[in-house]
């Protein structure tokens, strides 16, 4: 049976997995990125980790194809270069070639992302689908599609503009997807509701958990607050409008919802589905959307998998 | 030498085109569309066209390798059907396997607007682009999406909204990208600026021409009309908006503007560039904007190129 290594280079963790052809993983390991560290230094414990991995997976060297690896940053996915990454404080660097010398099998970069969106159809919640959007929802708003089993690399909607003139973003353009769909937006709009109306059911969910999180309007509407209920159709809103943008424009068959608000599920998404299907171009058929459902095993397993 | 034919289907005339491997006419061929006639009477007059244009060019029959259509409406390219067409009155037209079957070479159906894509790729404005976006600027806004020399079917963000709440817009939604930036959606806005305004200029020009078009706001702002600038700064602005979304979603390295504002030339693509430019996300490149230069004979040539 053939497998394949899939590494996340995450600002915080270094993930690196054994992965079968059908997307399963065999054996992983875990170590700290250790991110002010020299590139090169952090290289040899990427080594480790996978090293590591292959030990836990009990899989023969010979049995290893191809090393997928997921970059966040600016890269050259075909020359398997890390162009600039701003958290590791990586620039020019040359992994891919490194790290197939040091295996001898063929490696593969892939915007981190993209791999996460290709684990999700290869072995999650888009599985088998012809065309799929991952849609991540956390500090930012991110894009993965996969179309016909591989990447559609560079597919990134985060800063599209659906409000023009409308909240800033840290891009500089007004009213992107992003400023508003993103676990940060949301949370900014939240802390706007909670200022103006400070002594309702959503301030005081906010004061005893210490903070606003992306999670903490759907606490206050299941309690019954209705200022939190507004927030969500008011929310919920814009996330269609974005998502329908891509519907009419891209016409995915699963679109795939992830990050932080992800994890809202149905509570997020029967108002969210309700309101795509309303703004979806008419004859064109409304995808499913879901929720992600392999956590940060997608971005091992889609890493892999884009090395196939 | 190998030729393909292409057809492009129009509700006013069935245009075909004998075209060689390099993109060029060799004869063409065109009648009105008799749009009112059952489908399998126009199909006759399909026919005819493509035998006019083979005697046109001068070309024998077994140099001729496959035709390739350009329909609008609802198709399914793979089967060669027109599922349906408001304009010509065309149901579940099979229309690939008869042209097949009546000269003998394979067929091929592709949306029009995807066709005309195509052409500009092959022989007009983004000739040899790695990827290129045609915008078509007229009575909606129109777009095709060619990625390696290849038709990327179903690329379609004219009802990408670019203002939540906006402008209300022929498909339902508010606020999107035709509403803002088709030639209807400017003709709307000068209509507008000329009722706030009825003695300036803009009016001036609208009464001398007997009615407003896509053109008048360029004609008065050529006049020294402030209001018609300020005008045009706008709608370059909305158009800038849904651009720098496309470039920052898909990244084009080249992007076409046709259709009848498409024609204001250097007078639309010089405020536009600039405004692009200042959208465009942080360390993408800035793709090549630039106006269609077939015309109508974009549509024929990329049938006829789609067919390759």
């Amino acid at each position: 049976m053939a497998y394949y290594i899939g590494v996340d280079i995450g600002g915080t963790n270094l993930k690196a997995g054994v992965v079968s052809e059908a997307g399963e993983i065999a054996g992983e390991a875990s170590v700290p990125t250790g991110a002010d560290r020299p590139q090169d230094v952090v290289l040899e414990d990427i080594i480790s980790a996978v090293r590591s991995s292959i030990e836990a997976a009990k899989v023969d060297m010979k049995d290893i194809r191809g090393i997928g690896m997921g970059s966040p940053g600016m890269i050259e996915p075909d020359k398997g270069i890390v162009i600039y990454n701003n958290n590791l404080g990586w620039k020019d660097f040359h992994i891919g070639e490194k790290m197939s010398a040091v295996f001898g099998i063929p490696a593969r970069l892939e915007n981190d992302a993209d791999a996460a969106a290709l684990g999700e159809v290869v072995a999650g919640s888009a599985k088998g689908a012809k065309s799929a959007m991952i849609i991540t929802l956390g500090t930012g708003v991110g894009s993965g599609y996969v179309l016909d089993g591989k990447i559609f690399r560079g597919c990134e909607f985060g800063h599209m503009v659906i409000k023009h003139g409308g909240r800033q973003c840290t891009c500089g353009r007004k009213g992107c997807f992003e400023s508003y769909c993103s676990a940060t937006g949301l949370i900014n709009m939240t802390k706007e509701a909670i200022a103006e109306n400070p002594s309702g059911i959503l301030a005081g969910i906010a004061e005893r958990e210490g903070s606003v999180s992306g999670h903490t309007v759907f606490v206050a509407a299941e309690q019954g607050d209705e200022n939190a209920a507004k927030l969500i159709d008011e929310y919920t809103g814009y996330l269609a409008c974005g998502l329908a943008n891509l519907i009419n424009g891209l016409q995915p068959e699963v679109i795939s919802i992830g990050g932080g608000i992800g994890k809202q599920g149905e509570r997020l998404l029967v108002p969210l589905r309700e309101k795509v299907k309303a703004e979806v171009y008419k004859g064109l058929p409304v995808p499913k959307i879901v929720s992600c459902t392999l956590g940060y095993k997608a971005g091992l397993i889609g890493a892999a998998m884009a090395a196939r």
